[in-house]
């Protein structure tokens, strides 16, 4: 971390910053420009608040060289994370299609696609049970019962499940789920976080509408400093100025992701665009760039969808979509190292 | 709800519609032009899903008329809203104005800067308790300690108290609150929202960082659609590109709510610049624009405060703040109905 | 255009704006709703200003249903535009690669680059005379010199050249030119778009930082409007809240402008990531979702680039990243209709 | 600004580097911590191109510490700038109000709006006469001869006028206009500003919808940079994702702008909402917090305006909006310090 003093500084202040920086188990080191006293605090700043800083009288401005994750962080684990989860590995080379409708609808809805799913090649079953919605008057998702449902479809096609927690209070449902999926809108849920971190669950975690990447790892760093390491990250687009797609799928975090962290990545091009025929080319494109999998969503019948039909692929779309994925897998960057 | 038509819509499927929507109690209107078919739904659409509609193969855009919102609706509820906290009135043309540190630190900390704010001209006061923090690594707050501090101070000097929930478990730990504050970060915690509606307590219902102003609406229409009618909107700044602010702080919310709405509306200028020396004339500033008040933070010794000391006004600031708010109040746009 | 009126319109006035309707050849359709009245406008809307309705007092709000461009529009030309560069065919399903240096610095290093892209498998040699600059003191380009010696370099290799037009002044140096690039900052120099569209060049318009994609489409019309229809659009980020890149590459924009229009789609993977390592991920994203080409800065010696070396790829990486391209596109998605 | 070096970095390269600083009159101080060498460059930085830095290979990151405009700098010009504007002062402590239509429409439109805002307390008289418009098949302004109508209602009522220009090709035209506004589009357009700098007219520079305060002042140093000082800045709003407004006005500007600059700043409530009835609240806002001054679109007849109808003020609503204002500005914060 570096400290940019003002002009004209209390030297007495400054003594009272070193003493509290050596209680932080750092020590500081002094460089005199012209125009700028510049102060380089050296040792683990990760704990260290930059606004407690910046609010000094002698202090103009606080710049982080350091990154402040260290469980995410690629330079401390250059090795690519692989998550296991029942047998399938998400991670490390290895490339994952989640597949499933938005919500969970019914029994018959969702084998049909689970099994159609699975047969056109997807890795993992997605569904809502829980669903977020906008509108409190809009349709809130099958809830307990959605998450028995999706556990009859893992019994019938063998894939491992994945479905969306919204509160803490849920978390005793999720006990057979395979991995737990927090929303974009809960990923800075701080409490639900922590929770989680003292789980053994695999997490997918998505980013925030409108968070930064480097935010998206301090949120895994919440998870993961209680203990579960197990997080899947997940790029589902960002809010911005254009409406021609309902959100901007910022595909180059995956490089970033990739050297910034050892975490697998997956991108959700349903969710992003919101429109279905958009799903295809985002979906190869993030293949292509290296994401670690891709989350789709897959409706037999999307315009009777109770929710999101509009993103949906059909089970036809989505067989070539997988076929597409499949052939272009070859060519794509490669990131990992050696796990 | 506008529906357009593709250009060579299935007529059937036009009837399966026209069928649906009778069983939703909406009438249909045609008009054909040269170019589109256009369809009027007629009736209460609130709680149509767009997105529903927009999947339909034969539609090519769907287009809301009517605001998805009817509690928080100025139109169905023209006069002002006015929140009465244990005598407090927020709302309807008063200027309230809730002071207090960033996070409840000690008891000494919070009754010094209890009376300070009191004796300036504060009517509420503010104190995190529970603090959502970037890091896992940051001071998370005093917890239920705090509460019991904000209550002493409340019983000192007589302010009623405002602090914020995390989570749906900390609610009983929230019985002598006189406001529930809800995050920028939860303001889509539908499930929070949802409890929040079931009680009769006064909500702070903060503006997402990358929330519309309908959104906004939108969750207030959640805690009301529940039975609670008491909330209060909050406007602390928006994500945007501009990094000189800490966000970037969306004055123009102010006459645009009060149009759209009937709800109090309260700007924090602390969170939103992130820095204290703006804060003085983003006050001024909502003042005039005609906000029902300001949430200001106050620190007895920023530089020493344990979190946001670099957007904390010193009481003496503060003091000044609140006289030249009190000067500026007389000439200030008033959008209020009689309530 | 639909327009909706206000619940208690005065009939006068309904009558005077149908007859001004008339007189700009548009008829007017009454949907009477319970809660609205909507209008209708039937004919070509495209002349008709939105705001200019928006502003009379009996009406609530104008929703566009015809998009406001026409020439630039795939419904009235549902063919592909394929552009003849001197022979290089850009646009209709062909694959192009436009390489060198962001700034033209000297004869040597401008040949030694063009012979290495081209040997690489460029098809088109770009690189910048004239350079818009953030601060007034750096380097602003070789300016006219700079043209010549892209000529040379044409001579050379056979390569066709792209360079970037600042301002209307500069025209006559472009005689030669065989694309002029118009850069982000110049997408709305409307006097600027209408010069080039009355010249017969193939004009390179990139997309503004905060410009939508229909935005960047009516900058296009402008061109277009004026008589020439030789448009080749360009995506180069746009600006988000997010710092980890230079801008975000909004790479959704190739399924969109390929749905709404008929124009060749070029990606700028160099200035939208501004990290030469995050170039090639991006590049090969954009060559799977079927973009028609890519923009990429070369460089012989990126350190002592006198502008953007930090996101040069160079002649060795560039040469990696064309191979993997070529092996990417014939899994690419494919839009084009015949032309 | 300071350096980041990787943590292996070539020693050889380091002294290539230290030599070319001191080629250009910079020198180098070096701080090794545990962690990261970080090198402070001192002396005149402004210079300096932070990517030729950022592309060198033994360099992990650059971190700017002094600002890189320095004639629009507050650290080297304390004092505030006044424009004299044919005896109109305008920064300093004066408050002005700019007004009048959007667009020139004829001698009887303007002069009757030119003589009502006036009396009303105008200080200048603003008109379009170039207008940039999105569509090619929009009102493109009365051009040459609006700035002879607006000449004409200048010797009518004494007031200077404001006009756009909108290409270095129209400034011949504007001889005797007192100030030149450069709209948002053109903020950038480098190759105008420089010609601008080398007029002694006033400029009215206006923030590009995505663009920085920092960029707003580096494109001031354009200007100033040529010898042409009087410069005025201009908020009219910056792209966001709300869209209850055209823009966001980020009237948090105002300190920020007022801190780091010395030069005048004017609010445009009007093009920054987009909406008649938010600018009446916007424009006290705006002066509360400090602003020098207002543009205000002011319209006889609004529905029948030819461009922006939408936002402009009835004579009486800007009369009203006047007087307000007046009352608001002793209360108002003052930045000034003596000029």
């Amino acid at each position: 971390m570096i400290v940019i003093l003002k002009e004209n500084y209390d030297k007495e202040q400054l003594n009272s910053l070193e003493k509290w920086l050596k209680s932080m188990n750092l020590s500081m080191q002094i460089s005199n420009g012209f125009h700028q006293t510049v102060l380089g605090l050296v040792g683990d700043t990760s704990g260290i608040d930059e606004d407690l800083i910046k609010a000094l009288d002698i202090v103009e401005d606080v710049k982080r060289v350091q990154e402040p994750y260290k469980k995410a962080n690629r330079k401390f684990h250059p090795k690519d994370t692989v998550v296991d989860v029942d047998g399938v590995k998400i991670g490390g080379g290895k490339f994952n299609i989640i597949a499933g409708p938005c919500s969970v609808e019914s029994r018959q809805q969702l084998c049909l696609i689970a099994e159609s799913v699975k047969k056109s090649g997807a890795t993992l079953l997605r569904g809502g049970a829980f669903k977020p919605r906008t509108s409190p008057y809009s349709f809130q998702g099958m809830r307990a019962d959605g998450i028995e449902l999706l556990l009859e479809a893992k019994k019938l096609t063998g894939l491992p499940i994945v479905t969306e927690i919204m509160d803490l209070s849920q978390l005793p449902l999720f006990d057979d789920v395979d991995i737990i999926q927090v929303g974009a809108r809960n990923m800075q849920n701080f409490e639900l976080l922590k929770a989680l971190g003292k789980t053994d669950k695999p997490i997918l975690l998505k980013r925030g509408l409108s968070s930064t990447i480097d935010e998206l790892l301090m949120s895994a760093e919440y998870i993961m400093s209680g203990g579960n390491s197990k997080v899947i990250l997940c790029e589902r687009g960002i809010r911005t100025f254009e409406t021609a797609t309902r959100n901007t799928l910022d595909l180059s975090c995956i490089p970033v992701l990739k050297e910034r962290s050892h975490l697998p990545i997956i991108i959700d091009p349903s969710h992003s665009t919101g429109v279905a025929r958009y799903v295809k080319p985002m979906a190869l494109a993030a293949a292509a760039a290296g994401a670690d999998g891709l989350i789709i969503e897959v409706h037999n019948d999307p315009p009777h969808a109770l929710c999101d039909g509009v993103q949906s692929l059909t089970p036809d779309e989505f067989d070539d979509l997988v076929k597409r994925v499949r052939a272009i897998e070859p060519y794509a960057i490669k990131y990992g190292r050696e796990s």
